[in-house]
C-alpha cells in the first residue's frame, strides 16, 4: 500500500487499549514500589493496589487514550518512537489518575449509589470516609509520575503547571455546581444558561477536552500560550459533549446508553430545564416549580411534557447544527494543519452522537 | 548596644504576627480577585471568603512564622530585606493553607465535632460534603500562590518538588493511620511502636516540623539534597512532639493545654498505648484490651490504672531526655552553625513544653 493511502489509518491509527493498560500495570507497581518519599507496609501496599484496581483503569479511557492518538496526528502520521509512546501514555494515565481522583470524591458529595456498574469505592464495606484520603493520594500519584518520567524534559514545569491549573478549574466548578445546586434545596431561579456554561467548562470541558492536547502540545515542544484559540475550541467542545448528555438523559436510548436517565429526579442543573426555564410561560413555569426534583414518576412525566411543548428536541438539534458549524470554521481557521487533524478527530467522535 | 551583644534578639527577633497576618489579608484578596485560571461568581467568592477565614487564620500559626523565623536564623541576623519578609510570610502562609486543607478533610475522616473551639468546617449548616471540595481548592490555591510569588526564582521548581512530596507523605501517614486505627473496629495487635512512628513521622512531622525550614533553606539558595542529616533531625522532633502531645493528652494540665484528653475513649493509636501494651503482663494486657476505646468513665480510668502501674509517667521522662540528648548532639553535628541555631530554636519552643 501506498504511503498514506489511507491517511485515516496512517496518520491516525487509534491508540491500542491492550498497551495502553500494560502501562497502567508499570505505573501501578511503580507507585506500589516507591520508596523514594514513603515506603509502604505490606497493609497498606494492599490497599492501594485494590483502590487504584478499583477506580482508575475501569472507564472508557477516552481522555487517556486521546493523548497518544493527538500526538500522532500532531507527528503528521510519523510513526511514535517507543519512548514517545510510552510518555504519551503515562500522561494520559495520569489525565485518568486525575478523573478518578474526581470521580471519588464527588461521588461522596453526591451521595451517588454506584459508579461504572458497581458500588462508588466510598460505599465499598470497610472503605467509607477512608475515600476521600485515597482520592487525595490518587492525586498525589499524579506528581510522582510526573516527576518520574517528566522531570529532565523541557518541558517539566509546563506540564507542572497545567496540572495544577486544569486541577484547580475543575475544583472551582465543583464549587459552583455544588453552591448552585445544593443537595436538598434546589433553587430553580439560580439555573441560568451563563451559571451552566461556567459550571460545565470548568469542572468538564477543560480536564476531558483540553487537557489531553495540551499534553500533546507540550510534548511537541510548543508553548501553551500560542494555543488559546485551540483551548477556545476545545473548551466549547467540552460543553456540547455536556449538553449531548444532558440531551441523551432525557431523550437517548437507554439501551444504548446504558442507563436510565434520573437528571430530572435529581434536580439536576441540566441543559434541558436551563432551556425549558428561558422558554416557558408563567403556567408551564410553575408547573416546572412543582414538579421538578421529584422521584414521583408522575412529576418525572409533567416535566417532560413541558420539554415536549417548548419542543426542545429542535432546540437541540438547531444548537447541535449551530455548534457544529461553529467548531469547524474555527477549526479551519487554525493555521497547523496537524492540529486540525487533531480537532476535526475529537469532533468527528462525538458529533450527533447517540452514546 | 554592642552589635550581637543579645544573639537571641540580634538574630532571632521573632516573627511578627500582625505583619504576617497582614500578608493572610493580601492573599486572600489575590486569591479573590485571579481571574486567570477561574473568575469567581459573587456567590462563590463569597462563599471562599468566608471559607478561607473559617478556616485558615484561626490556629496557632506556628509553623507558618517558623518559615520567618528560620530565615531570619539562616541569615545570621542580617536584617530581611522587605521581599525576603513577604516572600517568607507567603510561604508560611502556604503552610498554613496545607494544614487548614488537612485538617478540613481530617476532621470529616474522624467524625470530629470542634476545632480550634468552633464548629468543625463541615458541620457549618450548609457546609456539609461541599467541605470536602473545599478542602481541595484550599490545596489547590497554595500553587497558585506558589506560582505567583516564585515562578521566576530559580528554586520554583524545588519548591514545586517539595510541597508535592510533603503532601504525599501527610497522605500516605494519614492512610497508615486511617487503616491501622479504623472506625469502630480497633485492633490493638496493631498498635505497635514501628507503625506508631511511621505513622507521626509522615502525618505530622514532614509538613509540621521539616517544611518549615525546608523553604527557609530553598530561599537561602540550598540544594535539599544536602540536608537529608537535617531532615532526620527535623523529623526526630516532630515524633518527640507528637509523643508529647500524646502525653500531655493523658498527664497534662487541662488548664494549660486547653482541653480534656479523650486519646483513650477514642481508642487513639496514642504512644502510651502502645508503651503499656508493650509493658503489659497478661492480666494488664487483658484489661486494657477489655476498656480501652469505651466512653464508659470506670473503663477509662481502669486503663490510667494500668499506665499508673507501668510507670508510664517514667517512662516519658526517660524518652524525654534520651531524645533530647540525641537530637543535641545531632544538631552540634551540624556544620552550618546559623542552621544549628535554627534547629536549637526548634527544640527550645518544645522541649518539657507543657501545653
Ligand atoms: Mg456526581
Ligand atoms: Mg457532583
Ligand atoms: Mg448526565
Ligand atoms: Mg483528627
Ligand atoms: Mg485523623
Ligand atoms: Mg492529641
Amino acid at each position: 500500500m501506498a504511503p498514506n493511502a489511507d491517511p485515516d489509518v496512517a496518520k491516525g491509527a487509534p491508540a491500542n487499549r491492550a498497551e495502553f493498560l500494560e502501562v497502567y500495570q508499570k505505573l501501578k507497581s511503580q507507585l506500589l514500589e516507591d520508596t523514594e518519599a514513603f515506603t509502604y507496609t505490606d497493609d497498606s501496599r494492599r490497599w492501594v493496589a485494590r483502590m487504584l484496581d478499583y477506580n482508575v483503569p475501569g472507564g472508557k479511557l477516552n481522555r487517556g487514550l486521546s493523548v497518544v492518538d493527538s500526538l500522532k496526528h500532531l507527528k503528521n502520521g510519523v510513526e511514535l518512537s517507543e519512548e514517545e509512546k510510552l510518555l504519551a501514555s503515562v500522561l494520559g494515565w495520569c489525565i485518568e489518575w486525575l478523573q478518578a481522583y474526581f470521580l471519588v470524591l464527588d461521588d461522596i458529595m453526591d451521595s451517588s449509589i454506584t459508579r461504572r456498574g458497581q458500588p462508588c469505592w466510598y460505599r465499598v464495606p470497610q472503605v467509607g470516609f477512608i475515600a476521600i484520603n485515597d482520592g487525595i493520594l490518587l492525586r498525589n500519584h499524579i506528581f510522582r509520575m510526573l516527576r518520574w518520567y517528566f522531570r529532565s524534559k523541557a518541558y517539566y514545569l509546563e506540564l507542572n503547571d497545567l496540572f495544577n491549573e486544569v486541577e484547580f478549574q475543575t475544583s472551582a466548578g465543583q464549587m459552583l455546581d455544588l453552591i448552585t445546586t445544593p443537595a436538598g434545596e434546589v433553587d430553580l431561579s439560580k439555573y441560568v444558561i451563563s451559571t451552566y456554561i461556567k459550571i460545565v467548562q470548568c469542572k468538564t470541558a477543560y480536564y476531558s477536552f483540553y487537557l489531553p492536547v495540551a499534553c500533546a502540545l507540550l510534548m511537541m515542544g510548543k508553548n501553551l500560550e500560542n494555543y488559546k484559540p485551540t483551548q477556545d475550541i476545545l473548551v466549547l467542545m467540552g460543553t456540547y459533549f455536556q449538553v449531548q448528555d444532558d440531551y441523551l438523559d432525557c431523550y437517548g436510548d437507554p439501551h444504548f446508553i446504558g442507563k436510565i436517565g434520573t437528571d430530572i429526579e435529581d434536580s439536576k442543573c441540566s441543559w434541558l430545564i436551563v432551556q425549558a426555564l428561558k422558554r416557558a410561560n408563567c403556567d408551564q413555569r410553575q408547573c416546572l416549580l412543582d414538579n421538578y426534583g421529584k422521584a414521583d414518576p408522575t412529576c418525572v412525566s409533567k416535566v417532560k411534557t413541558i420539554y415536549n411543548e417548548l419542543a426542545l428536541q429542535s432546540v437541540f438539534s438547531e444548537y447541535e447544527k449551530e455548534v457544529y458549524d461553529k467548531l469547524v470554521a474555527e477549526i479551519e481557521n487554525q493555521e497547523d494543519h496537524a492540529l486540525q487533524t487533531v480537532l476535526k478527530a475529537f469532533l468527528g467522535k462525538i458529533y450527533k452522537r447517540q452514546k
